[in-house]
């Protein structure tokens, strides 16, 4: 998706509609205040119904852009245990998915505008060639003109790309980078950042600048189209609203991938 | 609905999509061969995405109207227990399977039509206000011009009609009915009905006379306008074959009770 | 259960072992340092496999008595939806939770002492005489020697006792009573108590004098064995923390309803 | 598990207790009365509570040795899809369903006797050392006295027997094997065997010579201490009920690997 603008742009998203029932996770209201883009659970990795109609609600009320943050059936892991599942089922699986948060988005006068799968799905289809068509196949089934976003860089950008949908690709806030410009594992020491101000700066010279520091003190050519800000963790309302600040300051202009006319 | 028709017309419904992964409940090519209204389980009671996208796909290849067979989120009981859940989770419960389905059609080519609650959710709304007005208010937010399918004389059905939905009244065929228009309870003797030309002749009496034979030997009016012939049990396909075949025979024309331009 | 003591005694207990997964609900470790009885979720209503492992463990490590709070097997509404299932799948849900707690005491070196009814099956089995005897037939089947604890005067103790089980009655610390000794429903205003020198006040003097204030401001006789102290509402520590304080201060033994030799 | 016994002997096992709900599956009855160990399963791949409880009541009814067919917990694939889950969430899953199968069977007046693994779980555990170890570490710490079943040759048996459990490797009556003793993958042409009488004479000569027929006719050693008859596919009675005829014929004694005082 190239866009040219006079001032630098971005669009700042973060997984939102994750609680379950009596279990509440995330802070949304306040996170649908900072981003442009939420992605919406489905219902299948978290993510009760009505948790889930009320977000896409309070989400189409503040004009901020929703995608369904599709994920594996299974609640116990949260989706973020890889499951080996046949593709005809993990296509059913997400096609599902679209349909039931497009129906709550319809509900509150907007639609889904993109696909971003969540956790081991996004994960395992940034790496396996079979996920990956699985998840693109649905969305391609379901609406042509959905965005699907990825990891920068990852098969599962590449082959929506080449099935002929548009692509987003997303840097990640609070997340350490490798010279190669890939994410330092969560095993690894250091691989995820926690001071605001640092983060902030990270990401306004990402913006600005097209680069990031990796974790070797070198610096990595980064191009992104939105930042991931995340949702469940406890200081991520206010690492958000840091980098929000941050870049408004450096004027960037912070607003959804998807235009105007579109939505 | 009110039709005005030279001949008796009657639309057949039947139960579909209730598979579940490697469990296997039903004959769908089978009845879908026969009937011309699809109940779709929509994942909540019963359904793998994958079986209800199959379904949906070949419902739509033979011009079978599709409905949304809305259940409790509960495949344990497999939506026969009641669940005296609070009207919120209910309505967003009903929401997202509509959405789902609809999103399933989407991809065969088709769309929902109707709305039919499943097992104890239809004996439910059928008897409890609150119930029946969270149901039809899931209904009106996705979309008014679905129709409801209910029990005749049902207080679901009068919610809908108050709130301005079209309805559509069903009698089922292999069910005995009380001198009063009601179902025998499946908990007293005599209350299924398993011989299939005593019920395709019932089932012909009562499209063009009107009238069906009660427990007690007297007669007793009954309009409807789809007959429901089940799905899941084993005898189904041969009694719904046995019907419609009857039918035909008398000179009854089969179809949907939505309209050619309506699908 | 009769108790012939010098001293007023009596046991605290609290609903524990409720998260699951990345969902977290209550502060288990600092509840197990308060009560002497822990209802542990089975992981019907909630609590994933090792988070009630973890606790089993944790309450055996303090000498906590560990009770099955058996649920309805339904995690969207955390058990707290009643459910009309049939008698004999109640009671194989309840026999299944049951061992499966009991082998998770077992590792942790001890055993279940008690069964507990949560949330809509507490209440249920309160009033409704064939769930409460599902309940009954499974703990009978289980362990003879279980106790069972309920609500004072419910049909469940009352038909627990008449099945030859022990039954401890328990009162709640943080909900008014009616002049007659029932709770005050949740619906009604001034049900829930939040004010912690009160609820330890009133606690005394249910223990020490056997009698509790109804909110009509009139004295209603009531005895309990044990006192619930809930567990995950954010102020349940401290609540539960005053009111053993001043339950010590007056000179009441805080000890588990299970004797020492049966444990 | 050494044996000395003057005529050959032989274990039958197979995989019961999987309906689930209205779901049905297999013909448990039937299998009873040929086998001599039921693999159970557990609640979490398949088995709904009231179906566990009557399947250990059937098994102990007919002397039938009890195993805890442990599983993945996930109905939708029936525990047939790989997950990547951490270790202390496997072996907490697998205590859990250890306890829960344990509880019922000592409801039917009996116990397990050993434990098997399902679907993925099996030939994950196969493999992976580190879900081998998962699997070994539930079983030790809920009772060192159970067996574990497992593929011949299998990183599970050998992480099993390391840790000092006694193991039980078992061979497949429906299917073929490679020169080198493996099962051939399902995916292969020809892995499922069908033909009564042959796969009945493969299994005699497996007891009686400790030798099968490969895929490429060569013949290759197994030895096997039960043979596996499955559960779930239409004709597996009929094949089981063959298999143990041919092996009575030829004078091998089908006898528990659990000697008659341990049970």
């Amino acid at each position: 998706m190239t866009q040219t603008h006079n001032s630098p742009r971005i669009d700042l998203n973060a997984d939102l509609g994750e609680s379950y029932g009596t279990y509440r996770i995330g802070d949304d209201a306040a996170m649908l205040d900072i981003v442009t883009s939420a992605n919406v659970a489905c219902g299948f990795h978290a993510g009760d119904a009505l948790t889930l109609q009320r977000t896409c609600a309070a989400a189409a009320e503040r004009g901020v852009v929703i995608g369904a943050h599709v994920g594996y059936n299974h609640l116990a892991g949260f989706g973020r245990w890889a499951i080996d599942m046949p593709s005809p089922e993990l296509t059913a699986d997400v096609l599902y998915q679209l349909g039931a948060l497009d129906g709550l988005c319809r509900v509150a006068g907007t639609k889904i505008r993109y696909v971003k799968p969540h956790g081991a799905l996004y994960n395992t289809a940034a790496v396996d060639e079979r996920q990956a068509e699985a998840v693109v196949d649905a969305v391609l089934a379901y609406d042509k003109d959905l965005v699907l976003m990825g990891l920068a860089g990852s098969v599962l950008v590449a082959t929506a790309q080449a099935a002929g949908l548009r692509t987003v690709q997303e840097a990640f806030a609070d997340r350490a980078y490798t010279p190669a410009g890939q994410l330092v594992s969560r095993r690894e020491p250091g691989a995820l950042l926690h001071d605001a101000p640092t983060v902030a700066a990270r990401m306004v010279r990402l913006v600005t600048e097209r680069s990031i520091e990796a974790v070797d003190g070198t610096d990595v050519a980064l191009v992104a189209d939105s930042i991931c800000t995340h949702g469940d963790s406890p200081g991520a309302v206010d690492l958000a609203r840091a980098v929000k600040a941050a870049l408004v300051e450096a004027g960037v202009t912070i607003a959804p991938f998807v235009d105007e006319d579109q939505r």
